[in-house]
């Protein structure tokens, strides 16, 4: 299971704050608990700053390097950004996200594989997210073209099928856990990835969902996360659903985690 | 989702010494408690008393119905204590099991079809249980022949895959969970069930394996347990996993479930 620490994210208050003030202090423990938690890819994202994104950004990458050799997860909705910022990375890192737009592609595309990168490919083009699970595989259908035609291994690509509100549409979360069983099926070599705060919006007990998303979504075969990895309860299901699974040899790492008083 | 209240087993201390002191007080509100908490059947089992079982069953049988109208689920390893107790089940009950063993299936069948019971089936035969995943799908057909040339009903045929500890064999749990969702596409209407809490035999946060189990098997399409309606942890589990898979419609049962303080 590869795990994105979700947590250095600009749309969250006390990292805002915290990038404003350059309190590396404060950004450098949010990387360093992440990454003792098993954070496989810190996720850096500075969007929130606007036209001095690149600028925050930076300062970010750098301050999370000097507490930390976890990779990066550069997250961006701009190109240009992630441009500017992947030489700072020390080791080949994640790109946060690429989905069917074209420009988006051609600017991205390049430099996942002139930096070895790996990247979140979103099922979605320009004009639409994918929704039903046919729109979903189709679309990851696609990307997987993308990225094998310009040259990038397909073990580098982590497809994300979108995780809509439930309560929204609940028929949203099944045609994604639908998708994830078939991209895994059909693309050899891809990953899945997801996020899990989306699910619950606009619902009471929120971590209850998403936890319970983690685990189903690992029995249709996820093999990756965007979260918070210093959430014990949320860690405490995905070491056991990945051990149910058979992907816990001996079940070693459910018994580590417990030596170490993680689970509960 | 069908729910077999599990609690009134005579393998558990404080029922085996309420059923020999005849404590209806005790029985009665293990089997109320449990129809509150949404059970289907209540579970009755008195195999622990050996010769005495169809005695203390036929006290317990009553003591339950006394108490509450949720249809029973008759357990027992003999089909003659079976035969001798169906007739006081004033609700057509479950019957808890059958296997592919021919004496048992004999002794059964006119049964569940004459008092219109549905029925536990487990993958298993007289000589083996169901290891591998092609091992179950290939008895759950046999079952399922078995069934409807007795002039039963596809739906009233409960398949159990067995699960058995992950600690003795990690791969054991993802050949149930394949096999559930290879039954339930295989073979329609069938239902699929299982018990819980043996695949965290031998293993530390037994109830956090139990319930992340219950997650991954509704994710592949299980739609019956014989588990603990009471255990709070693992009903809200349950009602999140079931309304991630669009199965609670407009969110009502997880809603209704937190407004009564039950989710945590």
């Amino acid at each position: 299971m590869i795990i994105v620490g979700e947590k250095i994210n600009s749309t969250r208050k006390p990292i805002a704050e915290a990038i404003a003030a350059r309190d590396k202090e404060h950004i450098q423990k949010e990387a360093q608990a992440q990454s003792e938690a098993g954070a496989d890819y810190i996720d850096v994202n500075a969007a929130a700053f606007m036209e001095k994104e690149a600028e925050c950004l930076q300062w970010v990458i750098e301050a999370v390097q000097e507490a930390t050799e976890t990779p990066l997860c550069l997250d961006s909705p701009d190109p240009a950004v992630i441009k500017k910022v992947i030489p700072l990375a020390k080791i080949p890192p994640m790109i946060n996200s690429i989905n069917l737009e074209p420009s988006r592609l051609e600017a991205l595309l390049p430099l996942i594989r002139d930096y070895s990168a790996t990247v979140i490919g979103l099922c979605q083009t320009k004009e639409q997210m994918g929704k039903t699970v046919q729109e979903k595989v189709a679309i990851a259908g696609r990307l997987v073209e993308k990225i094998t035609a310009a040259g990038i291994g397909i073990n580098s690509l982590y497809i994300d099928p979108l995780v809509f509100p439930v309560g929204t549409d609940t028929k949203s979360v099944s045609a994604t856990l639908d998708a994830i069983e078939i991209i895994m099926k059909q693309f050899n070599g891809v990953h899945t990835i997801c996020g899990l705060t989306n699910v619950s919006h606009g619902l009471p007990q929120r971590k209850l969902i998403n936890r319970t998303l983690l685990a189903e979504a690992i029995a249709r075969g996820l093999d990756a996360a965007i979260l918070d990895p210093t959430d014990r309860q949320l860690v405490s299901v995905m070491r056991a659903a990945l051990m149910l699974m058979g992907k816990d040899e001996f079940c070693m790492e459910y018994i580590k985690a417990f030596r170490k008083g993680q689970l509960e």
